[in-house]
């Protein structure tokens, strides 16, 4: 089909400026002002809207067992959800369990995925464990088109890799042009503060964060700044919660190392008190590493304003607060781990990052488009508005205004974490690759529609 | 007129993809596959070729009466010789003396672009001095479309400012919404080396550095780092040297001072033996900051590469090696400072870091381009190719391949710094406004052409 | 006289022992056990106390002409109470504006100590300015015994010097072997802050801090550290405050700067809220640098633990609180800077620091007394117990238990900025030269019989 | 006996005096001047001598079966070669292998020096394995007198601890007091790196420093570091060989970690050429962690200036040229580690820390004897010269000058690392506990009288 939007403010992880867009098939036709269109061309008055890049969550969870049970979404709730949040493709951590086959395990997660999703989606392949036989296999499944990896220092004898391990998925990303994402908390000190704070009575999910203290999120960037510069392997650190973490990974940087650095948006918006509250209440916002001190914000935001931080992501875990949160009343660390984000990622952060002046708008876009797009191969098919492009597009009304409830939302928790926080704008209509998925806000699109992105490696 | 561009590989600071680019008057009109054009439209066959915004240098001298003679190129020979290279836009330093009225010199400044510059123009103004009549003026200067201004830490007497004036000056800019240029040298530490450098004997230009040593920049830099903190304006630190420098304005920006960092190509292509060269050679390479030990370069380069440093300009300053540098033959501080660079700037950016993997092409044109638009009000004016942006083109062909020679450059100088350099790629045709002024390498454009650019204040 | 102090645990900055110590006339003969005494000695049982060399304060000013007042103390009421407190060597800071006569200066500083003080004493020469006529002054007092100048990158246009000065002084330091102590704080910083408070109506004591925040110390120090590095001075930082303080020089001296750091005791167990409180309280608190917010006292306790700061000393400046203060009361920078602590110094940080465990004994030794005698050429006469140093010598009670207050207290101040703090343990005797100037922890010495120690320069 | 040695110049880590030393029995019993002393008193004249206590190696392997061979070193030559060179104490490593019994390991090395040693000896009690039924062993070792332990984060699988076993022991180590000392490499790193190295045919001692480099154990040291701050155990930080090593240490000790840092003398006077030299005769310089490249030299000497680093140590482990290192002629992950230096530690650093000026004696005094008596519950029975003190003493003469060379000393290896190397000063007399063990130079002492030193442990 043909689509044509009017006189939108278009803006990217660079333009901001006002024009056409003119869409054919899946793809971006044609950008200037005062375009002609074909008869049958959808035409899309966008005068005073931003017209901005699909938005892409760069590590969600969908289908996830996860601490005896399963994340609350499928991809049908899920695509719903980041649809109407703006966010036109996924990339979902593929996490099979060390006894799991690789490609068994890459075949499962894309069947979840696969005549369900309404988004486009693509995949994060966890090396869960690496013997002789894993090499191949891992080069099998980049020829499928998965262009990156995930690995655990954390989670040890369950996804996690021992160094050795580490060690050599690196070198073969190296080899491979593949980069490496990374969940940098160190294992032991983990479980071994697990075990002290139990053993003192500290069960409730206030005793989350005592736990993986910000020391050893800091440990474990720092262990993967080592492997990497001496492997040469490019990385990226997901979810990263603090500063500590963050200089690690920069003061490598200086020294020639590729690191890339995500955040997620609980870290920007909430802190350590939400997880502190009585009656459990604090469980709806355990996640790892766990929502850090109110000090830490400031810093966060001033290291995504520079772009030292390059990707707000979501580390979308959805479980309910009822049934499965509940697992762990008695028990922290029994908590299923996650906070449900992936609807609302990018409107949290225009409201508390654009509209507060904390970060510009090309900032906006390149963190939760662009750079996903580019550091993980989908780029310049996602990630920009240019000739050529998919249309993945969003539509956002600046002048919106709602609030964010349970009650309302496409996810399948039971709950908010943002429950009856204000709004500043929203995604009016969203289009994936031509196709209008949101219109006036509303999900209209067709579960199964997504497609499967094949990816090529990203260095050499 | 109208001017199409057919299916070039179009690179912005965040895009590449091939497709049409039209130009209609002095703007783009549209960007697409296979666009037509009304008759009379003059069509570039862009195959093969990268078609980049035109290139900003936000540091240059022209007219500058310095060290007791003149910088060597008029507006005529600097904007030929940018233009050749790829820029389109020249900021040149406003620099009066301490007796000098700001408002007369802007006026004289102007006064010798206008009617002679080839391609565009503005200018940072200088703030050399600070008392109860400057800020009137400064207002009106800004009132006329001057954006930025310029201080100097160094230089002290001359175009020095003390701290007192240093605090007012930002703090006016921060009313205002201008950035705030700094030149960061401690100026004592260099007049006291001097002397007693001078005094040992020591006389050469191999001596300039050890007169202004790097401990003397990362001085100037964190100084500067806390008064912007203090007052909250915004800066910008000019031509820095080395990793010190660097990781004084990173520390900085951690703690939310807005602060970009400027190289200067000479840094990223020589080291400190090219001043050290026996005859008085050394006294072309002779600059301030000076050129660095060879261990500075990697870590220049892995800023760049990581956008820490956010431009690479030239602080072009030309003076002939026969009559001008010869001054000093017998007292470094007496060799009129400065490298002729304002030619070759990109094409050594292109050879030296896109072409050996160093940079991406995206990165190339951010820091010859988009960064200087952005920071100094131009955009989306200048610095990107958008639909609306002036139709500042660069036509860049990767294949030619060529040798730099003061035999055959355009500035004024008598010798080139870069002489037998081979050169990979030049810029092949030059649009300044839809108006071609580079064809197949050569100038063909018009003298007095290039507008004065107003500027608005870039934040508040 | 001889004296036997008798079965005392005796503790130095280095050892811990049992023994008894025999001083003869002005000096220590023996250490041993079971010494036997000739007739007529005094013998002192020690058992259960600590034995350890008098204390030193290396920053204190007695007489002070400043803002328009002066301080409170005499070497009367100061010399007393210093002997009290263990403090058997003073040295003070000689600080003549910059139109008064550096000799003739000395020669004021001396006169007023002479005859009238009951403990030792000796300067730190105030160099306020530096012209052609310095040099062969400041010669002509190193001559005399003075081995240690003292600048003041604050306080322009009265004490502070420029950098010029700054530079030419730490030349001549080095070249005579003389360390140079340093106020750090960047004057115009300071100046330029008062300004915009008081124009904002922020007139009380709680807007001193702001009006010095830790930027502008850490900005002194880093300052200090170039020029050190580019002269080889030796250098002292008095009274750092602050973390960022300390990182600074400790950034410096892993390059190979010759620095040594001083904190004073109300750093250490005051924070910041003291001069935030009502009724213009907080003026009894208002010192510069100021008290700074409590986050930065672990950081200073753990600094002095490893010994990165070197000494402890009070930076005495004694105002009353009813007329002196008072100046200051609707003017936060008339208030007259200064906290009366030359009395509780060291019991205070007995008290805080050994009795809480945060430093070990012979910690507090080296930093009440070790590191000032070796730093400022008064060792091994002062600063340790050994065989032929002076017997200057505090016999501590660790078990006395007491309060602190102005009702009690033996210096002039009308007030106390401990008053109702428990102190734990005191000097109950303490000798000077052999002589017992407090029994039984009051004082019983001789005013007058202080003497000016000449001192030797401590390296080339 | 009873030995009185006259007119010395008495010099500890903090004191610098001349006087008279009287030891009776194996204590000093007091220190003056003209201390008489009873009929049969040897008198030795040290006038124009240095009298410091007697030094501590707090880091050598005796007996070590390593690699499938044994270091050369028995009790016999090594406590010999130790005196001669002025160290009164060992401390050696215990290092069972994973399946060995701690206790029987324990008494097993125990064994070797009994009887046999000529110096006082203790130990560091290598835990490399933690199990369940570590804990009591460890006690009852800690009861026998064993107030230190040892992990390695290198060596895994044979000496090396897993992560768990290294929490495990550092908080037994917190409960007991007992101060952990760790060698700091990532053991997965070194293996992967030296199978890359052998793979690329690169087998000759020039790739022992390249298969571990900084990065290597800058990581084991940050490790170290979290794990330390995670336990709140004391740590000591063995064979420190680089700036950044050093940097990870002193920034967990700003945060308030207990870190201590040792340096091994080969570190401060040899450099990475050495390693390179042709002939396999850089197979004599093959330590863990290797010699570092030159630039790392002023930076350690600087560290141990400031006393940043504590101690300098030798880790002694010597092998024979001929038939031990040649094992590794083909592939130098065979080359047995160590360098033989026991025996001129204290020689090396005084001519190239004192002498040059680089260190002052009391800090000599510190690194070598005080602060490992500190560290480890020696002091002050040693590591001073205090009445009540051991009368372990070195009288060194600062004129001598000799040679170093494997002709001439004490050691059973059969090269030196130092051959021809010129030494100023030597150890004239040496006395253990009143003993003398060497005159003019020579050992006169007796195999078999030294001590097994029981320590407590020191800190709660």
């Amino acid at each position: 089909m043909t689509l044509l939007i009017r006189n939108g403010r278009i803006v990217t992880a660079t333009d901001d400026y006002v024009a056409d867009v003119l869409c054919e098939g899946e793809t971006i036709a044609a950008i200037g002002r005062n375009l002609t269109a074909p008869g049958g061309t959808e035409v899309i008055d966008a005068t005073g809207k931003l017209v901005m890049p699909g938005f892409i969550d760069p590590h969600v969870h969908i289908y996830l067992p996860f601490m005896g049970t399963y994340a609350k979404d499928d991809y049908g709730t899920a695509s719903r959800a980041a649809l109407v949040g703006g966010t036109t493709t996924l990339i979902e951590m593929c996490c099979p369990s060390r006894s799991e086959d690789p490609l068994e395990a890459f075949e499962l997660w894309k069947s979840k995925a696969e005549g369900l999703s309404a988004c486009d989606f693509t995949f994060h392949m966890g090396v869960t464990r690496f013997d002789d036989d894993t090499p191949p296999k891992l080069r099998q499944i980049v020829e499928a088109g998965v262009a990156s990896f995930k690995v655990f220092l954390a989670y040890q004898g369950f996804f996690g890799v021992d160094d050795t391990e580490l060690y050599k998925t690196l070198r073969l990303a190296k080899e491979l042009g593949v980069i490496v994402t990374a969940h940098c908390e160190n294992e032991t000190l983990v479980a071994q503060l697990q075990q002290k704070l139990l053993a003192e009575g500290k069960t409730g999910p206030e005793w989350h964060e005592p736990s993986r203290p910000q020391e050893v999120e800091a440990e474990g960037v720092h262990h993967l700044m080592t492997f990497a510069e001496l492997t040469g392997a490019h990385v990226y650190i997901v979810h990263t919660s603090c500063d500590g973490a963050v200089q690690a990974a920069l003061d490598a940087r200086r020294r020639g190392v590729h690191v890339a650095i995500e955040t997620v948006i609980p870290y920007l918006v909430l802190d350590g008190t939400y997880a502190q509250q009585p009656d459990f209440e604090g469980a709806k916002y355990v996640m790892s590493p766990p929502i850090r001190s109110a000090d830490q914000q400031p810093l966060l935001w001033n290291h995504l304003a520079s772009r030292d931080i390059a990707t707000v992501a979501t580390d979308h875990a959805p479980f309910d607060f009822q049934q499965q949160k509940e697992m762990g009343r008695d028990n922290f660390t029994l908590i299923p781990n996650g906070i449900p984000t992936i609807e609302h990622r990018a409107t949290l952060l225009y409201t508390h990052g654009v509209a507060t002046g904390r970060i510009s708008l090309n900032t906006f876009v390149d963190s939760v488009s662009t750079q996903a797009a580019k550091l993980f191969g989908l780029f310049p098919r996602k990630g920009t508005i240019a000739v050529g492009s998919d249309a993945d597009l969003v539509i956002y009304d600046p002048d919106y205004r709602g609030t964010i409830s349970a009650a309302t939302h496409q996810m399948a928790t039971d709950y908010s974490a943002f429950e009856g926080w204000e709004q500043i704008g929203r995604p009016e209509w969203v289009t994936v690759r031509g196709e209008v998925a949101v219109r006036d806000g509303a999900f209209v699109g067709e579960l199964g529609s997504g497609q499967f992105l094949k990816r090529e490696p990203t260095h050499f």
